[in-house]
């Protein structure tokens, strides 16, 4: 399997990271935002929707979507629960991550940290993605004060879904994590997992 | 099971839509926007996320996020994909959905019909949402040139997911559904489904 994967956007590092995680070997082709290898792939027409991360099987069918790719990675793995109730809690938290999360939390990571985004990274626009990502992120801190895991008893496609953009918050995107010392628990839970790797790993 | 439902929503009619597909029956609760009912259902708890829809399940879980319920209702039922490479496929269109497609399409339906969202319907605002969506829509139509349904050869949880916002995107948002014959031919096509009820339904 070959993984079209931006180095260093989250959405593509939660597929290297369940990778590694579940001993998946994929053949790698990194893509940064300006590179002519992103360029290549998008004139291949290697990538669906036009989006990273995109994972081309091995019969040639190209996968989109980082959460869609995580379920084709993860089913059948021990971060697919038992349950259909389980499940369904698990997809519930991996739309929420894409509709709420990601457009708040990875967005402002987004806007400070890349040089071609500083245009849109007014402080108006920077002070309203903090308060609303502090809101998202106490969202998790009530969910998780009571859990060691977004569903049920185990770590799942959820946590590996929302790990990604949620444990540089505080470095890459100034949000304040002092705040929130269940969400920082988790996270360091999800970092000890065997086989885990860094964003730059 | 105990649906909490917006009538007005198209992400709350696209599981009473696979119910009724499906022939599974559910308790319906109607909580449109304003209403006393959705602040009862918001003051009970009965909200993950503070979201519609929601299903409550007879154990008492509820689960959020209206992709992840039609996943739960959906499983193991015709519109769900025998193969794992399907099923990522199907999934890959719902997270596109609820990561490009509602936040355009879906949008500018709200901000055009709902009295209370009038204030942020400017017409810039409008204008970049006709634009953004036409191009989303341009997306479906060039995947459903060469097929009848979004993913293989029958209709899947993608297309249940996509219909919701699609078929009103003309007559309610404002979209010109004239430039789309493939959407249209496929909006019949699901519209013909046996047991299809309409948002009204």
């Amino acid at each position: 399997m070959r993984l079209y994967s931006m180095p260093s956007s989250g959405n593509s590092y939660k597929v290297r990271l369940l990778a590694a995680l579940t001993g998946q070997s994929l053949d790698r082709v990194d893509c940064e935002y300006g590179s002519a290898a992103l360029q290549q792939a998008k004139d291949q027409g290697a990538l669906p929707f036009g989006k990273l991360p995109a994972l081309r099987l091995d019969d040639g069918t190209t996968l989109a979507e980082s959460n869609a790719i995580l379920c084709y990675l993860g089913e059948g793995t021990a971060y697919w629960p038992p349950s259909r109730t389980l499940r369904a809690q698990m997809l519930g938290w991996m739309f929420w991550e894409q509709y709420n999360h990601e457009p708040v939390i990875a967005v402002r990571q987004a806007l400070v940290s890349y040089p071609h985004r500083a245009a849109d990274a007014t402080p108006d626009r920077l002070a309203d993605l903090l308060d609303r990502g502090h809101a998202l992120l106490s969202v998790m801190e009530d969910h998780l004060a009571t859990q060691d895991w977004l569903v049920g008893d185990a770590a799942s496609l959820a946590d590996i879904c929302l790990y990604a953009y949620t444990h540089s918050a505080g470095a890459r995107g100034g949000f304040d994590m002092n705040r929130f010392p269940a969400v920082r628990g988790w996270l360091a839970r999800v970092a000890a997992l065997p086989g885990h790797v860094t964003i730059d790993g």
